[in-house]
């Protein structure tokens, strides 16, 4: 980590949910959690897929929340059996469970008068002091507790729950990054890289082999959040590439 | 977890690579991973996604390796200075780190001689006493150490890892599942389904619901080890939702 991005707030990841680990569900969430915070300047240190399971989700709530400024979590919030995640985690703090008569009557303005027995009231079932996430998709909003924010596993309405946090929290400065590809083994880039690493420390280089239609290569990502040296690292690794006899590609998002 | 669950191996997978905490990349490994794990009755009961650092690679490693039967990894086992997977492993595990003769025979089986000062014998260096997984793809090896498998991050390679390494590991009964779909709302199915965990404690019942075409709906997976309790189980899914007037439509995958 450069001393640059020391300063960029940090978070944490928890996607909670046995079907990503039983290899049923492709997850696709922690691809737009990571592109959004780090537009937002918000770092992700580490991210971990865990069970259904109480325990599980009370002990990795507790350190990602004393580890990180953030914390994220996907998934467990619907009405069956199997959704617990706000029950675990008003348990990790510690906190009663209630409903939360704000969910219900928004819960209210989408669907409509939920009676006491519908098994919809179970979403608005809210650790005590919970701040709501709004969800504009489907009406049961997702929560707020200490660092922590709940939100629903289903993408499209994870994604707007996220958009809905971003704006009220800390920002650092954005990520940026660029993409030299070229049709170069990483063996033949690496000594150069090495030293173009060793000589710009604030921003990270990775190296991502690649093979396509029979030619194999290497996708160089420079990223970090000084855009200047992102720049001057882009056209010293362009330089590398050339002098080994290669021609540098700018990767175009 | 179900009493005949219990005696099922269990892993841990650790994804090592800032590319997909960035957002940069979409990892497609994991749901690999856990699709041939599960149908040999290897239970995944944690994964994690962590960045290229020496102290995070040691310490997950470390954590891993004790909690569960098998730890696979992915990521950070090519040329540059990025892929620093092995010396890390090495060091988790106080062992020294060499260069691998067989490793390197390997190697130049599939590319020709490798002169001692090429960038790619940093590929053959690994712990001492690692036992190597052969890469049928692209030659340089993966290898395992305790009971840690290190396999390489692109997938055409870690698959053909994956499944180099399958045969010679404790298998347990293999998990089957069956997904039943509906067009009701979870909320309607929330308190049959409950019943029906409890009743079928063998099994695992997840529901997931969906939103397709502007109908939405719930997909109830049911996963264990006992095919017949997961018929049964299906059975009675089956008629709660026909008895919620609606028509159960099961997938086939």
């Amino acid at each position: 980590m450069t001393e640059n991005q020391a300063l960029n707030p940090t978070a944490g990841i928890i996607i909670i949910g046995n079907e990503i680990l039983s290899g049923r569900t492709q997850d696709l969430n922690l691809s737009y959690i990571a592109d959004k915070l780090g537009s937002h300047g918000v770092k992700i240190a580490e991210a971990t897929i865990i069970t259904d399971e109480e325990a599980v989700i009370i002990k990795t709530v507790l350190e990602y929340s004393k580890a990180y400024d953030f914390v994220f979590t996907t998934g467990g919030i619907g009405p069956t059996h199997d959704d617990i995640t706000a029950a675990s985690i008003a348990k990790a703090f510690s906190l009663d469970l209630e409903v939360n008569n704000t969910a219900l009557t928004m819960m209210e303005n989408q669907w409509g008068k939920v009676k006491q027995d519908d098994n919809r009231t179970i979403m608005a079932m809210m650790p005590v002091g919970a701040k709501l996430i709004d969800n504009p998709i489907s009406g049961s909003p997702g929560f707020n507790i200490e660092n922590v924010y709940v939100m629903a596993g289903i993408p499209e309405v994870m994604r707007a729950m996220l958009d809905c946090i971003l704006p009220s929290i800390k920002h650092g400065s954005p990520f940026n990054s660029q993409t030299v590809k070229c049709y170069l083994s990483e063996s033949v880039l690496a000594k150069g890289l090495k030293e173009i690493q060793k000589s710009h420390l604030e921003v990270e280089i990775g190296s991502y082999p690649f093979w396509t239609k029979g030619s194999f290569g290497a996708s160089i990502v420079i990223r970090g959040t000084n855009n200047l040296e992102i720049l001057k690292t882009v056209k010293q690794v362009c330089n590398l590439i050339k002098t080994l006899g290669a021609e540098p590609i700018i990767e175009v998002a």
